[in-house]
């Protein structure tokens, strides 16, 4: 086996294994593949082990038996995640995101896809303990950050609907209160969205009082859904009391001033 | 350089330059990173370019000069696309995604991340010619699609609401014609969304008659800004006069028998 050969290798199977998170792909895959040798395909996927565990990228974790095979499990590592941390906090903390009524514009870091992706990435390392069969968000501006987690952790996402629509079929509708407007507002899920008693996390941009978490909570209990953990990228400090228990913020907005255009971000309890 | 160590760096290189797409990276920041020689990672990306033109996995771009560097432009092999047609077309064929009215209920393919990345991928491989500065849709189906395939091209999305929110600021509104439905809604997109004269690619998860991207479309010229293509994963082959004059569907609907519980799929034009 040539040297090059090797290296040549090494960035096919790290391309595939980190493109699909927590896929499971059989030894026989890569050495039919390779035309190699199992043994081969061992050595080149514990070089790999070890450059992920050396360089913090993620675990490649093999499963042995018959139905085994190996896959590797995205993990941010320290730094990075203090870069995105530090990031977030400047980007959040400029004052021409203050819009009319005291509401910050995110939608550009929302809708960032490689930015938004990292902080996905940062959802499953934080939440990589749980194992759920779902990622369930409501709409819309929440969807981008919500998708890049389901898809670290390799499962089904699920969008709650502001309202049933004919495409989606029989579904399920509650009334809540928003709680920093105290409107009432309904959401709905399709029927055929998730099986009784899976296992969700719930994941969202923003969370103010924690309404329309706590209606999700309560959509979700409707379906017989145990939720794992709740995660959102800013919570406000105020009101301190949410609506729902426990949450994971990545980031914590301490106070808006609309005069003098200052914004003030501080890192999450997890962090 | 023992050979450990080269099989080590393709790893992390792989897996950075594939992780964030069209992304460009100095030379310096590995040759720092690994404490290498500038040759010695140009000779570590040679075999990268080598290993992915061979395997189809994309392009590795290396940009001359001071301001210059490496980046990763991901491309769809003929083999991957073929096997994802044919799931696609295997999957909607299923009869038991029949919804009253003849709608087909199609959130758990639209909602699948690693699916759904792998159409968004065959977008940026068949627009590829194409420099977006923006990927729009309009919400909610399509968003993940969107999402997907700006991730691809390392642009941001633009999510168009049904309504004006006011955590987006002023916005631009319009009415439109739902095609199919002959209904007038309306479609309104943040002023601080896109500047003028962007070029963009409209993405979304169905067309019927066109009248969303119609509108679509419409809203966007407010905007001065020039669309480049539209792409939508499924369009019904009737009514075939659409009210956008050029698409990609990379798949076409051809009947939908609610009766026989009969789908018949094809691949769009473009295949």
């Amino acid at each position: 086996m040539s040297k090059s050969r090797r290296s040549e290798r090494m960035v096919v199977i790290t391309r595939l294994l980190t493109q699909r998170p927590r896929n499971l792909f059989s030894l026989n895959y890569f050495s039919e593949s390779f035309s190699a040798a199992k043994s081969t395909i061992s050595e080149d996927l514990t070089i790999m082990r070890d450059a992920c565990h050396k360089w913090g990228l993620g675990e490649v974790v093999t499963i042995p038996g018959a139905a085994g095979g190996v896959k590797f499990v995205p993990k941010q590592n320290r730094r990075e995640t203090e870069e995105l941390i530090e990031y977030l906090q400047q980007e959040i903390a400029r004052g021409d995101r203050i819009l009319p009524g005291g509401y910050l514009y995110m939608a550009d870091l929302s809708y960032n896809p490689q930015m938004i992706s990292r902080v996905g990435q940062l959802f499953a390392t934080i939440f990589s303990d749980l194992k759920p069969d779902y990622i369930v968000t409501v709409e819309t501006k929440g969807i981008p950050l919500a998708l890049m987690t389901a898809n670290a952790f390799n499962v089904p996402l699920v969008i709650i609907r502001a309202n049933n629509k004919v495409t989606e079929g029989s579904a399920v509708s509650i009334n809540y209160v928003s709680g920093s407007t105290q409107r009432i507002q309904s959401m709905s899920l399709a029927r055929r969205a998730i099986p009784a008693n899976a296992k969700v996390i719930i994941i969202d941009d923003f969370m103010k009082a924690g309404g329309t978490a706590r209606g999700m909570h309560d959509l979700l209990a409707e379906f017989n859904a145990q939720v794992l953990a709740t995660g959102v990228m800013v919570a406000t400090s105020e009101p301190q009391e949410k609506l729902v228990a426990n949450y994971v913020s990545i980031l914590d907005l301490i106070s808006v001033d609309t005069v003098g255009k200052q914004i003030e971000v501080a890192p999450g309890s997890w962090y």
